[in-house]
């Protein structure tokens, strides 16, 4: 991080150091998810997974658009906050072997790494338009809504069955 | 983590490890907040970091009121995850020289912070109903509310002035 982010002068180059950061975040993810696919037991909560890997495929392809639109090159930057918050789920799926509760830690694992790209995606978006790129803010917008459906999609599993087989 | 977490066999274990983890992260928290004070340079993110300092002080006292409630001793278990999203806001804070660009960097690393423990106190919130513990619920109740207000608060900051300033 510390050698692109002693550029930062202006708003601009925020903008861009947090495209790159949750650039790199949405890869981690892309290569974290397949894991949570193959741990989760609960078929609902197996196809939830599924289904957010292929979004978050998308979003990649999304974020990449947004750095041309901004005639940047897409690159990631490190984002310790993303390999905590994935460091966090692997040590907890690796030290639970019940089944059922496993699967109430995965929905937690996965529910805080959309929140870290709800709160990202939310200040590209605000910082998008301050900066006059309506255009942006679209395109990301789109990677936002499918985070705060994914988020929902995982309350609902949990709390209609996930955590009541987790806690029997 | 490793050494705790080993011993997840049920949904309560899970509960009890994850308070530990919010427990850490609201101490980590206590740490860094007081800097954020001292950086910030717009008066209302100052003071609403402030009011935030005060509110995580009462976060704590009362993620110990609900170990004490549920019989197991306060202790705090390593979150990579909240380590890593103060590592990234001491890493930005550090490599930007404008005061205005700051502000606008302050609030979004906030906002991560924030929307970490939202998502936390949600999933204990649920997994405390789950296991007939109401009362517990309604104490981290308190907590999530405050972190929702005080993540609402910052939006607010942002969009009536600071984002504004960053980019002029």
């Amino acid at each position: 991080m510390g050698f692109f982010s002693k550029d930062i002068k202006t708003m601009d180059d925020l903008f861009v150091h947090t495209l790159r950061d949750i650039y790199y975040a949405e890869k981690q993810l892309l290569k974290a998810l397949p894991e949570m696919v193959d741990k989760a037991t609960d078929a609902q909560l197996k196809q939830a997974f599924q289904k957010h890997l292929g979004e978050t495929k998308n979003h990649v392809t999304r974020v990449e658009q947004v750095f041309k639109m901004h005639g940047v090159e897409p690159a990631g930057v490190d984002c310790p906050a993303i390999d905590g918050i994935i460091e966090e789920a692997d040590d907890i799926a690796g030290e639970v072997d019940d089944k059922a509760v496993l699967n109430a830690a995965l929905v937690a694992a996965a529910q805080a790494a959309e929140h870290y790209e709800i709160t990202r995606y939310g200040t590209l978006i605000a910082w998008a338009k301050q900066l006059g790129r309506n255009d942006c803010a679209s395109v990301l917008e789109q990677n936002l809504d499918e985070e705060k459906a994914a988020d929902r999609k995982l309350t609902q599993i949990a709390e209609a069955k996930v955590n009541l087989r987790a806690a029997s």
